[in-house]
């Protein structure tokens, strides 16, 4: 399969890439994305990127993300950062994408246990991955052409404990590796509007 | 208590003020509101309509809609409907009003069923259910000064089933009194980060 992954240089993106790559051919892309460069918060960047690679059979993003603030100093201002990146960023991918994704493809895109297992700080991106998976859950039911669509919602992982641990006390640290497993087996499995916990 | 509603004229709006005006102090907000207008939509309006008012008890939103239309044919402008109103627009009345609500007050915003159960057109819906139920999960566990939140996830109501009943076949309509009585258990009772499925 061709499958695009947008957020491929991220620490999960990389897993996934590893993961996937053994037995598919890759294109990678990110702002500064290796095979074609994509801003997910820009729709006509979203729409040129579609229009450069053409036809895939799977989509994944494994970008995403929103501003971590005390509920108390959260602004509408600072909310848009999740609103416009973690949230429509994806949902964008998939509206955009839909007609480039060939028949029984699929769409995989993140979430994370925050919205299940709330941290303090995490408002905003807890409703950034409530929003993508209750899409994904929707949608998949009217995706056209065999198209599926599912979500993955990782724990923190162990690789990027280093830069926010501190902030998930008690959490069980879950390896990249096997957050990358989950995206496997939404794109090569059938089902449809799952959202994958990999608690 | 004081208690502010923004959507009171509205379908379920109306149910609520019927349920808890018989013991509260009720506040009409909305576009035309009864007793103070505000449009949800523009944080400008929603900062004015707290400043207007002054402390509150209770801020609860009837209000919020999305687009409806098939995934196919969802745009990201259309999109931006659902967001910008049904998620941003309570999303905003909280991260505004909070100092507005007095001490141990409370929020109680509004989802709906389409994020468990989906129909088709309901993906934009979904998202800003999903969205919201995630915010307030996580919001709670660090509202200040004793504030909660919860939100309401009705079912199709028997009053709403002219307007669209069609597009929920099979869903057991349920009547507004019986919603309203979700959003007086989240103002006089005790929990907080719930969210009271009306299903
Ligand atoms: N890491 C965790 O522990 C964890 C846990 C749960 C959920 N998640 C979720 O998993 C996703 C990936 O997390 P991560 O830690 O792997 O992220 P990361 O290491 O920060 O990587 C982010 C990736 O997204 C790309 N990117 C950033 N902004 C972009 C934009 N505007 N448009 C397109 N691509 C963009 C980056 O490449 P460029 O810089 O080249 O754009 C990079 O490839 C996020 O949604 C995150 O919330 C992560
Ligand atoms: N009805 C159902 O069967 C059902 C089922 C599940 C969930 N829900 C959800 O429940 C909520 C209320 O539904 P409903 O059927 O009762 O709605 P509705 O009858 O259409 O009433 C909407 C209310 O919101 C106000 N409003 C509209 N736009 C506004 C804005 N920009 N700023 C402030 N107020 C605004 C309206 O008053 P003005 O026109 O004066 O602004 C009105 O009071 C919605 O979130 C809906 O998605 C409804």
């Amino acid at each position: 399969m061709k499958i695009l992954v947008v957020g491929a240089s991220g620490t999960i993106g990389q897993a996934v890439v590893q993961e996937l790559g053994k037995k598919h051919e890759i294109i990678r892309a990110g702002r500064n994305g290796q095979d074609v460069k994509v801003d997910m918060t820009d729709i006509d960047s979203i729409k040129k990127m579609y229009e450069d690679i053409g036809k895939v059979d799977a989509v994944i993003s494994t970008a995403g993300s929103a501003h971590y603030v005390p509920v108390t100093e959260l602004t509408p201002e600072l909310n848009e950062i999740g609103i416009n990146y973690k949230l429509k960023g994806q949902i964008n991918l998939v509206l955009l994408g839909m007609n480039y994704v060939n028949d029984c493809g699929s769409f995989t895109l993140t979430t994370g246990i925050l919205m299940d297992d709330p941290i303090p700080q995490g408002a905003s991106a807890a409703m950034a991955n409530g929003g993508v998976k209750a899409f994904v859950k929707a949608a998949a039911i009217e995706m056209p052409r065999g198209i599926r669509i599912n979500s993955v919602s990782p724990n923190v992982v162990q690789e990027s404990l280093h830069k926010f641990g501190d902030m998930f006390p008690g959490y069980e640290a879950v390896p990249a590796s096997r957050v990358a497993l989950a995206y496997k087996k939404s794109v090569e499995g059938a089902q449809t509007g799952q959202n994958y916990e990999v608690y």
